[in-house]
């Protein structure tokens, strides 16, 4: 694996379906990345260390996945120069809008770029389009990327117009 | 004053208007309390020494008051064994739902014991409750408290029904 | 059992199964408690005469657990000067925003601590954490259990590192 | 005055700006009623005694209002067999959501007639309706209520369709 | 049966399962009703002659129940007298959120009784009570319910505090 | 005034200073309309009529504008084939929440072409759009309303970029 | 096929589920119309060609669903003159409120005529009254398809009032 | 002014007060940048080019504010391989809570790095924290920004330590 670039974080390992969505975009672009759990709340000497050293290790962006009371990204971010993106976990009582006002509610000074709930993918693209600004082996395959889920669109366009409304409907319930 | 046992700590100097409501609960209940300004995001390096020393100062409750995505409260809890209370701070865009959910919905082994948005009086007479549970004196005390309270509404309904409705609401304007 | 110093009550046997995760951390503390249930609505003597008596009774600090128009909490909070804890129920049509707001949102004088909703191990550890103010042994098992927690999350983190996101994830989902 | 038939209670007396256009209604109808502050938490044996005795007394509705973690309403009704209805009085952070949800949401068994957010006008039509279902009298004055307010929507329409908008909004603006 | 004088009417016969909980409540007080669909929507006409009858045809109170934009209780209350007790039926998307402002947030001039989310018993319990103003032998057996209720209540906190949690919790589940 | 062809209606005069915008953007396009108030609930026979004899009185779209628990548009949709468009006003105490769920939820079978809270100008550009499918003349003068509004902006960029930000302020705040 | 007067898009085939229930409409009135997949933020040049030719090929009514930040309904209509007719779909965090914000919430100048979260179906037949407004045959056709609906939930009325409750649900709960 | 590197852009000049404070940030640091108006819904074909060539303009970074229905931050990011920060603007309705999901609730694909409502600061400094990745002297600044910031809120600290509440409240009023 390339040197890491990315240093992909969350509350607990129960997050980890939803994150590891991160690591597999990164891996797509091959974009070095460490991931690992690291809890605000149930480890915050290790948060506290993690942060204050990650800028020193050569890291770039920090990818931070938590829900409900969401303070990991924010404090993050409080701790480390690098930008810091956080992703808002669904949770089980209010759907994520806990973790989603959690994390993008940040006051002035200190911000958290945020995505959308549970969408880490975005999350990794984000950090690939931050790097992408100085690589530009990295813009390319980023436009390359975008290019690859048009065409995708465009060939769904085609099949959806020729096979029709019903023809269609049935394969995607068979898919 | 008498040795703080409290710790009212707010995320900004202008939470202050909001939170000195606490500092007069504690002063009419002559509870000595310690009251300063202690940003999670700002200065996260002062929160984490301040909370990790709180408790060996001998104080015994913390409150804490923040807006916005309000780390504070939680992630003090995170970092002593003191009971924290938390007050969420209204804000100007979400009225304080923002500060309520990055408060209450703290994850399973750190609870912030939140009160209702901008209450700060409540969390100062529920410190109080918590210390009236060994010191006899101060149970005697929110007793009064209750008791006076309890007094002025009857009062009040009282002077309501031999008034009748629209004097006593004339009275109410020009109070 | 040790003599009980907080009492667990809920209004309908339906919240047991979220409640008694609160008996199990008393349990795991070895916190004598009693648990029954206490209708605001059905029983509103019953609660009227526990509420009063709980203190002469020896009890220490309440856990209330209710759901949808949650009144329990606060009425008990009235009624007694013993430090209340609301747990929110999650409720079948608002997810336990409803039980979240009518616990919460208590007027100035009658404070009710909340904890997040359905996090009954919360407001176990919240009172642990009231009772442990005064009783060292208390702080001590306290400090244990956060430690020990602490010790998983950086446990579960090495295991991820060494492992790789992928077969983490796969034991994760076989586990 | 009538013999008062209905009951009108709030929790504070910073709720009779809006309780009293109740008041009013009830004056316009000439339907007798008792107007007091009865705070289901600063005085809950006040409460218990008046819901308790309500019945007894004679009254046949009571009507409720309360503001944020607002339980009267739904304590009174269960302390009385009479019909409740419930007033959510808007609050400054929640605007009366949490009044609404702490009093609509009544568990199986113990209904409250809840009716919007600070109308307290509607509260009194709708005791004037229950009470006219028997007093043949007030059913004649309900009817003549309405048809009064209809003929008013009718003759503001004319005179709108008449002037035209700009010189009817003229005279909106100075009115 | 009884004549009947509850009209209980809803949206859609999908409304049911929900609306016949109030149908089990009257045949339990062995109070008149009719059943019926009626759609504010779908057969407005048909609405407007139900409603414009349903006083002369004898009827005292009404139930509605209808979901997402549901005018049936507000559009019937606008043309009936008699009170009208109104049920927000829960919905995919919002859960009955919808439903419920769609209902209680009625304009001054025209009530709508509304009780919690698919809660139908409560509405039946408050059509009971209405009646039971004036109908001696519905009061008491009102009483009787409660009283039954509460017995219930009182029972099962006594079964769970022998049992203890565990075998109680292990009772429910298997119940 | 040309031959009206839209009727714009609303529940109360209170609403005219917003529903008037929607006439201001009809005179300016020279497109006849009928503006009056309707309220559902006040005025119930008369909506029906209303509503009834819309279609042969010759008109070809509907704007109802309405608050709170907001009936209008829903029921005029009902009871006419022709377009209903619906403004939902926005409330105090729910800033128009409750009028947008009361309006867009429609059931299936009678749609509200809903557009946003107090946004009467667009109702009346959606009613333009749709009689510009047919009337040639009418889509050239909405083409032409998008392009002035087009070279609005544009200018404004321009004299934004050449001012620079602290002066094009200065200007915008004593405007 | 007729020749097409309505183009329906959707930001994803995933919404073909839910969107092809406006094609079913269509059918049922025998309208032409087109059905794509054209995607606002993956392909926004084949949004951009499309939405701008729509008018030229002789399409008189745009119907767009979308989910999320749904941007397709807004845009499309900001490059057309023709209605659009924005149809929220329901998502997985949301339940497509954030789909209904954004695509009801245009701001002044570009309307777009929402209909409710997942309500395809009202999407078509709000096309049809469009399209009625001058097509005779069409304006029959939706009065029947209205007439047919109406005697469905007249007969479903008798069916039930002659069953009684327990025959119907039952019935109900086997179909 | 340094070659611009950021283009701050929004929907409209009446979001400039709100913007500009993005503008003040990047002057403090010294950061080049060019501010327009670009609006996604009036100037379609503006927004399309302008985002089109921002990356070969040799800019780094886009900064999006839009309110309501706000689409321009999202259409953008569809536009660019830049990396894009969103600012929901805080509407008169809804909060802001209709422009905040409009920007963070971006499909899978394309993200937007979303800040607080309101906050342009944050969207600067994130920017800021973007191209310090790189340049070493912006990660300079960027840490006395921040060391300042603590300083600043020290002092306050130590001053209210030193006054008192009652003092340094009276202070903060007549600021």
């Amino acid at each position: 694996m390339n040197k890491p670039q990315i240093a992909i974080i969350m509350g607990s390992d129960s997050d980890l379906p939803t994150m590891s969505k991160a690591a597999e975009i990164l891996d797509m672009f091959e974009v070095g990345y460490e991931l690992t759990v690291v809890s605000a709340h149930r480890t915050p000497e290790r948060m506290f260390n993690y942060a204050k050293k990650i800028y020193s290790r050569g890291f770039k962006v920090v990818i931070a996945g938590a829900g409900g009371a969401a303070h990991l990204p924010g404090m993050v971010a409080s701790l480390t120069l690098l930008p810091v993106i956080g992703v808002p976990i669904k949770t089980a009582s209010l759907s994520g809008i806990d973790s989603l006002y959690s994390i993008v509610q940040m006051p002035r000074g200190i911000p958290v770029a945020t995505v959308a709930i549970n969408n880490a993918q975005n999350a990794a693209l984000l950090a690939v389009a931050i790097l992408a600004i100085e690589e530009k082996s990295l813009h390319s395959k980023l436009k390359m990327f975008r290019e690859k889920r048009k065409l995708t669109v465009i060939q769904k366009a085609r099949e959806l117009e020729q096979m029709g409304v019903k023809k269609y409907l049935a394969n995607l319930r068979t898919a």
